[in-house]
């Protein structure tokens, strides 16, 4: 048959009249996911909205597999905001197929982007080799412009056009074999404001002292899919996978307001059933996730009921804690459900802190995000 | 470990100190399902909530494989509003080993049932050869009163208690092996007031005749699990499958209007993907499902636009129509989805009807709901 | 990242060097499914490989939205044997982009598809409007020849070159949108050799009228994906479905025993949980898939033991039969499992025959194949 | 309907004559799977047979809340070979319904245990406060003679019949609220010779402490379920997740070989993707999981070509290695899967050690196997 590729434009296209007569379009759009609901819930923080952003992707116009309104459908699915098509500026293995300016795959993809409500954003991969590696600029006009010989004309033309630059893979084994290194070049680029961000998690791989660096040189955490196969090749959504995404603090949903808040750190990865980001921006996002629902308290016991209005998973870990308290070592709290905890109490004890680490909320490598609950 | 089978009450059970001084309550609820979504968003009426019931039912004090309290999580995990636990009153093959009134295993469940919300309803099964074979007595006050020597003293301590009466799969092969007969004592019971409906599908299983015989005879049509393992180890939920189910239109979410709703034959069977039930009530239950979200007409198309709100598919089939009209010979419309049909007209048509049958809306065994979409 | 498209010939690419030097080629090939098995076991036939193809799908160059190599890592997690990648000769709507020699697709995934023992055949999609609609050639040498002004050149080029040539997805509504017709003109292809098969299922639809014409005019019976998006997309395998396929009886795994195979009609459809084919492949695919592991008879009673080792799931359904064997009235073999059927007997019954419908086994529409089990 | 627990047995169940006479046995036994295969393929040791254990569960029994049969049927849908039904000695809350001896649900189970193939081993479970906390004791004759008022009196009539006893969940928070502590009824009890194994992991728990102690301890390492829900209310076999078990490296497939085994510490814990071992069965089973299929050189260049034909994920880490050597950082074998590692040689580098550690194969709390492999 005839594949409708966008439905709400079929009578654009320049199809041939022998079949357009007789067309019947057919379109069908899903609203929350099939079998298994691909969109996890995550709460906005008390000023902001959670915007859900993969800022790294590709398509048959570079090295990927997908005609570019694929990743469309793909980010509607799975509830994203907004995307970034970012093709390799320097490989394009399909080129004796598809020669084409580097805003190609944006142009392609810009209807169906409108026609689903996704915010697109034009961007480009530099793709070198190490050092500098590769690093995504988003935001762009014009893609072409950053298709120089030299790496340095590339990002100078990246920044010329209000570029936001970051940093990708910076601990892929292929380019870095034996230790995620920070180059001289990545100074350079650091100090003359070509770098803004990092890649603290590509697909499946965290970079603990890509992390690090954030938190030291005020650099913004980005987590990207790097996808170029149809996404359900490596994300297994029947298991309850998600690709690897940031969540953007964003003042509104618009392609502005991301980049304000990209600008202003206000960022979390979201990577397998972690969240890596700054302690201010996870701790809002736990409260707000997970509602103390009651507090009922006896001589000799406090039963919190908690619900998890979040499609998160949180790992509790037991903290330092008076010890008149006597509580659960370690403890996960399910997405979407309604957790009874009870605490046990000393006699004589009337108000106690419940202290805990939420071991997958990172705020530097290796440790999570320490919560209190007081009764 | 120590399972703590309701969180709520464990205070009140007779455990020994030595553990009790030790144990920590810690109890999840799922507010709504695990990987897989298991509550199929079904639609009110106009003038009716849709109450999901599940009337047929065993655990271990009959020939079921489960504590009662696991049908109660069972239901509350699928959504469910209302259940009946239905132990055969005649046949206890775990009798060696369980001996009990057969009110027993109501007045376990029953605090479970109240902690989760679930409206829990006393019946019993009638377990008899054929005939009369299997009928169900639900709303009863006291079970025992029906364990009789004499099928029919039963059947008529069922209705002293008021008790709402159904025959169970009556298309049985154990029972039916040859084709599903009405015999005469059916007649007798049904003229007697000892039958006020008939299960038209029982777990995997539809009965074609049972169904003409309720439009027929005015019973009401029921559709039951008849579960007696695990409900996981026959119901595939990450395939997307449900329960045999009785869908019951009340006037409020209580025992009382589920009765009131019976006893008037408001219901319809939910069964694999089908809905069997008078058409009034699928009618509306189609309209209150699926909106008309736009419709947008040139003079050579009518564009339609609808969104399932519901987690029901519904299976067209075009009907008669205006042959001013062109448009789909068969279309599904998916659960939680967006759809555009397009209809072609023939010149200068200004109006029409879009005709066609809901085949998987069973008004009558092997007929769809006619429906029609004007513009 | 990079991705590394052919682990197998990344040495060929033509990459910069700046990566090439550094790249580590890491390439993952799944054998036998992730979370779910897609590869659905089928038996062979006494005398002929059944051998699982589909000829019938598209890529980036014409309608379809992937890279002609993501059809093959299909196919192969799907454990196909044969497919062909039909592109629309006439309808190329990324063709401001890609241009290219029809048989372009076929060259890209030629390699691909010899890594992984997949046997690609050449071919094309003559698509035209109604009559005589869309028809694809395959076995092709040369695509390109089929390029012509006049749809009947198009026949003849295929022709030429021995192509097999099937009529596609003959009630599509959008060009059948009243009925599924036979027109003249596929009188004129059917008498002048233009035309060897109907397809009979095309996705998620059957044809029964097609079914019948493959019937009466000796064609053979074909099904196929078409598919244009990523395969994930339109089948859920989580939840166990598969694409259509035709199952080709042929004598050994290879190009040229699948074309003899297509001109000898030794196919059958699998489309949904259903087989649609000649009742001589039916029957012995039946009688190969399920075992008939131990018969033990009584005075009473005889109970049969059936192992299916396929696949496949077969619903049963009561023949007529000698009144003195009582037995089922219907029965679902589950794929994969092993069942017992009691069958009773009247008094000195010492054989006789269990006789059935498997109503899942097409010979004709509407009509399942009749088996028989002695005893 | 009636539910037939045994199709192998109906005829000597005490069912009443109405519904035996019209009763049609019809019995399905899953061979492998349905929509999800829940077993796990795990290779045999060279000279040791890999047994699939769970030796603590419960059934309605004690406090579980399904009848003993489902613990086999469950068992058998995963393809273990042995299990125990454990039931509480001192708790059991449902013994206002259920009064048995503490045999009973063995002895319930044991036929359908003999129709599916699987090792049932008779035990008990020792449910004390802390210490000596809760102990399983399995291989009895009778555990009636362990319901004794003195939990050393039980211990006793345990080794009386030559138990093996393992001390379980020892850092259950209800009873180590603080940390996994060694008690000195602890040292007693192993100085006695009255416990042989622990708990390194019990259902979702893994405890460092119990499994350090194994090794200084020369104590069996032991992985159980714990189960008490019906199985896939706590395992998502639709997302691969498995219960937690312990593999037993058995000379044959039996009873005693188990028995042997066990005394003999040849165990394996198998804990979400995590194998907990001593090094030397580790080592082993990653051997004869993972084949080397291939080894091309060339003179920069090695390329190593893996078949991963377990079911099992393999986690990789590169570990300390000659410098001429350029390889991954870091690598996932997926289970069932063909892999191709490519490693770069320095010039003139003949020959050399691919070094790596396993990380979930724990040798150690916190230390994954080293292994090698050499070209």
């Amino acid at each position: 048959m005839l594949k409708l590729a966008d439905c709400f434009f079929t009578q654009k296209r320049n199809m041939k009249k022998i079949y357009l007569s007789m067309a019947l379009a057919i379109c069908v759009q899903l609203l929350f996911g099939q079998a298994q609901d691909k969109n996890i819930t995550i709460p906005d923080l008390d000023n902001y909205k959670t915007l859900k952003c993969d800022f790294h992707m590709h398509t048959v116009f570079s090295d990927g597999l997908v005609w570019p309104t694929v990743r469309i459908d793909e980010a509607y699915a799975e509830g994203l905001d907004a995307i970034s098509i970012t093709e390799h500026l320097e490989y394009r293995p399909h080129k004796e197929d598809i020669k084409a300016s580097h805003n190609r795959s944006f142009d392609i993809a810009k209807t169906a982007a409108e026609n689903k409500g996704i915010i697109l954003i034009k961007g480009s991969e530099i793709t070198r080799s190490m050092a500098p590696g590769h690093n995504n600029a988003i935001f762009l006009q014009d893609c072409d412009k950053l298709d120089t010989p030299e790496y340095m004309d590339a990002f100078k033309a990246a920044k010329d056009q209000n570029a936001f630059i970051f940093w990708n893979h910076p601990g892929w084994d292929a380019q870095q074999p034996e230790e995620t290194r920070w180059w001289d070049i990545h100074t350079q680029l650091y100090e003359g404001g070509f770098m803004q961000g990092i890649e603290v998690a590509n697909g499946p791989e965290y970079y603990p002292e890509a992390h690090q660096w954030c938190l030291d040189k005020k650099l913004t955490m980005i987590g990207t899919s790097d996808i170029h196969q149809p996404i359900q090749t490596d994300i297994n959504f029947a298991k309850g996978e998600h690709r690897t995404i940031t969540l953007v603090f964003a003042k509104e949903r618009s392609s502005e307001s991301i980049r304000e808040a990209l600008l202003s750190h206000r960022t979390a990865v979201f990577y397998k059933d972690m969240l890596i980001g700054e302690e201010v921006y996870l701790k809002e996002l736990f409260k707000n996730a997970v509602a103390i629902e009651k507090v009922d308290k006896t001589d000799k016991n406090v039963r919190i009921t908690l619900k998890n209005n979040s499609g998160l998973t949180f790992r509790l870990k037991k903290g330092n804690h008076d010890p008149a308290l006597t509580y659960f070592r370690e403890y996960t709290i399910e997405p979407n459900s309604l957790h009874t905890l009870d605490i046990r109490l000393s006699e004589s004890t009337q108000s106690g802190n419940v202290n805990f680490e939420i071991t997958n909320l990172l705020v530097k490598p290796g440790k999570g995000l320490d919560y209190q609950i007081s009764f």
